[in-house]
């Protein structure tokens, strides 16, 4: 819908140990789709290059997105991570954009 | 869902000539929309860069979308945007991905 908030995080991971990530986040709590605004949530990879991972979660507008990053849910999600799976993953970048158009 | 093929143009072009390419954005034929396997197409502003504008579209294979790139539909549809307009936009980037988990 026009006006969606969405947050695009550009990962670095070993090609090797994706998946893991997708184990991971198929694990994940789920909390994120109880917040308020919530849309969705996508791990894409690049056919290219196999170790570009996108994560892209779409929201009702930014204040929606802000509120769970700032969350206790966000924290804890992201504190259940294996830490050698985390480790393994970089950020490269992180994008935030708002449909104009469709 | 899954398995879903997804194209990103990363276009560049100047902030004051977004307001056209969101018009002519809306008065595309439309044509895509009946390809076999589309999903669906947006237009994505960054927040903190109004010339950096994303075309996401959504497919429901590869194939779909290779099609779609090679019919007469996608050249008319690009023949029909304003040649002033189609000078100020830069392709940068285009990316090829697919869904992985969700």
């Amino acid at each position: 819908m026009t006006g969606t908030y969405v947050s695009i995080s550009r990962l670095r991971i070993a090609p090797d140990r994706v998946a893991a990530l997708i184990e991971a986040f198929g694990n994940r709590s789920g909390d994120v789709e109880h917040h308020d605004g919530f849309i969705d949530l996508q791990v894409l990879q690049s056919d290219r290059d196999p170790g570009d991972v996108l994560m892209i979660s779409r929201w009702r507008d930014r204040d929606c997105f802000t509120a769970y990053m700032k969350s206790e849910d966000h924290r804890r999600s992201h504190a259940r991570i294996d830490p050698e799976l985390r480790k393994a993953i970089k950020l490269q970048a992180l994008e935030h954009l708002h449909v104009v158009a469709e």
